[in-house]
């Protein structure tokens, strides 16, 4: 019988010749992340365990990337558990490199692996064909003591996609289009799968940008297929497919949302639920007080790239503070050799270290009540990047970058014209 | 009369042609500078007044450096607090540009100037053959609402400076040398005074790591004389120096110190005390968990050139973590134009923004129990980088990137050899 992606890839993990949505499968994961989110949670319960062992470690992969460098003695102590116990036991350990899910996507991830990670926007992961999903770390013990773990078959949701974005369009307006559609339950334990003529149009970073947020939709995961732009990118950071598993022509979908990608407009999130979206001009004229270019939905080359070209010969208003923080140690090598870095220098944002920053609210730029800031990070859930009555606005590294100039809301375009 | 340099700094400040340590005068502040540190107090104190009102807007620099961008609801309140009331008084006001005694290097401070900060460190402005010292926060208010303040005119320890420091030895090697000989008390309520012909071979930036640190010997100020290099600084910065005051040859001073630059070595300051200190050799192989290449006194273009000669063809060590923090913009931007940020990059530093981060030690790199720190910081207090059961070890840009390269704390020459 015809099978999805997620069906496909969860039957490879399973060790079965086919699984459907609804069932049960215990699977074995081929990689197990952790950042500094929970780790050391994890690490306290493993160690009270009568037996502890790890399955293989050679399939775990530690990243502290959310307070780095530790911003609090609190901190630093649980970065400090698993730096410790990282290097005891011989796992993977990133420490300052970036945000995990970029670092996964740059040295782990290849089509068909099933991972777990410790975090919810693992499944951006499905922008290589992977199935990726977060876990709690209760979950995640078990995983790294037995190798194994249990999923239940998602359904999926399939969304065709034709034709290209229009200049000034992002991977960023088409998931916030398709969440605001769907709404943030719209996809609750399901599969969001891409795939269509249209996919072909957008970068592996796109793709990332759209997996990524999934989980903003209730999504298990989201999974792009897999084609040529995927197997450029792995032979770019020299890996192999592990296995190539589209889905069937005839797999049977929940449902099939046909999206003409030419139809998306620049969408903004408002405050404080991620499917909250208008078109961007809606919320013009909204004051600032500070913007954030960044994050594993966008801080990747090409959203600096966005973000730089139309800093060049701009400045950022002085009542901004607008912090650009690459995704990754390679992004923002990338970044300084293409000159990125000195534009946004020029232009007076604040250049940070790879990590997490304010997308994650606790550490860096944090902002204070009544603040408004305009973000490319992953939530604006009430508080998320600060005090408890302060807002956070979501939109593409390009209507970002243009509110910063601006010192409010704007689009790019209205900034250029 | 013959006077010192604070003699004659305070005796231009006060209206009068003479004073002598153990007056008590009434001056008028050039310049009053205050930092996230304190200014939201100063801020709540002024508020509470019965007329409050700012003698004069033009004298006020506030800077928020200590914590960049805020990392909590706590710091994001205090900067919003400051910026408002900057905002709505026209005060100069900076974010996210540098340290604040590198920024009054940069922009204000002239040579016969008094100046209050409301931080310790502000002592380095004698750099500049400037009288500035550090105040609390009352203190700042009442300077603030009136224009003036009053000071004892403090005894004066004249350092007499000949030849000039050897290869691969620094001004941190020799403030570090001083403070170890007259101790963390050896200075208190006195002006060290910087002269003779040794200091001509001594850099505006040696100046200030020099002048910088004078507190640590319990001094009020540290003060060079005026010379050649010290017009050429001002000039590059497009600034006239007010007043050039250099001291009389026969001026009354409590202790004169010959020092013979060629004869200091490297220096570290073990914990906890600043005055703690020992040939770096003398540290060797003591194993680092963290270093640090920043601070108001060590942030420079100068610092920076020389960590990142050590770092070229070089990795830094596994184990450790190796923040690399431009005191400002300016030393960023200067770093980013001559390749060293790459070069900080590719040996796998973590690259900051301009702050005083670890220094502080409340929101970057802050170290947690049992860690070693290695640091160009200004304290090593107990728990002054994290917790308070960890170490920190003081010492020259040099000896701490070479020992983020060994992982343990050794000399440059050392690591070259």
């Amino acid at each position: 019988m015809a099978m999805t992606m997620a069906e496909k890839i969860i039957a490879r993990a399973a060790g079965k010749t086919e699984v459907h949505a609804g069932d049960i499968e215990t699977v074995t994961l081929d990689y197990m992340m952790s950042n500094d989110g929970t780790t050391h949670l994890t690490i306290g319960m493993y160690e009270n365990l009568k037996h502890p062992r790890i399955a293989d470690k050679n399939k775990l992969v530690w990243i502290v990337d959310h307070n780095v460098p530790a911003d609090s003695v609190k901190t630093a102590a649980s970065h400090k558990k698993m730096r410790d116990f990282a290097r005891a036991n011989g796992i993977a350990f990133y420490e300052g490199k970036g945000v995990c899910h970029q670092i996964m996507l740059e040295k782990y991830v290849s089509p068909g692996q099933f991972i777990f990670g410790a975090d919810s926007h693992t499944c951006a992961y499905g922008a290589l064909g992977a199935f990726g999903t977060g876990v709690g770390c209760t979950d995640y013990l078990y995983a790294m003591v037995t190798g194994q773990s249990w999923v239940l078959v998602p359904k999926t949701l399939r969304f065709e996609l034709r034709g290209s974005l229009p200049q000034g369009v992002y991977a960023r307006d088409l998931i916030l289009t398709i969440i605001g559609k769907i709404g943030a339950n719209g996809a609750n334990y399901k599969a969001m799968e891409f795939g269509g003529e249209g996919l072909a149009s957008l970068s592996i970073a796109d793709r990332i940008a759209l997996c990524n947020l999934c989980v903003e939709a209730g999504a298990k995961t989201g999974l792009c297929e897999v084609d040529a732009k995927t197997l450029d990118y792995l032979k770019a950071h020299g890996r192999e497919p592990v296995a190539v598993l589209n889905p069937d022509k005839d797999a049977d979908y929940e449902e099939v949302f046909e999206i003409d990608l030419s139809e998306i407009r620049p969408i903004v999130a408002k405050p404080h639920f991620v499917d909250n979206v208008v078109p961007a001009e809606e919320c013009s004229g909204i004051r600032i007080d500070e913007a954030f270019l960044g994050s594993c939905n966008n801080g990747r080359i090409e959203d600096l790239r966005v973000g730089a070209e139309l800093l060049r010969g701009r400045k950022v208003a002085d009542s901004v503070r607008f912090l650009v923080v690459p995704a990754s140690r390679a992004v923002y090598e990338e970044a300084l050799r293409e000159g990125l870095l000195k534009i946004f220098m020029d232009a007076g944002a604040i250049v940070m270290n790879p990590n997490c920053s304010v997308c994650w609210g606790s550490c860096q730029g944090v902002i204070g009540e009544g603040e408004t800031l305009i973000s490319t990070g992953t939530r604006n859930f009430k508080g998320r990047s600060g005090h408890k009555d302060s807002f956070v606005y979501l939109a593409s590294a390009a209507t970002v970058t243009a509110s910063a100039v601006k010192g409010e809301i704007c689009t790019a375009e209205s900034l250029t014209k």
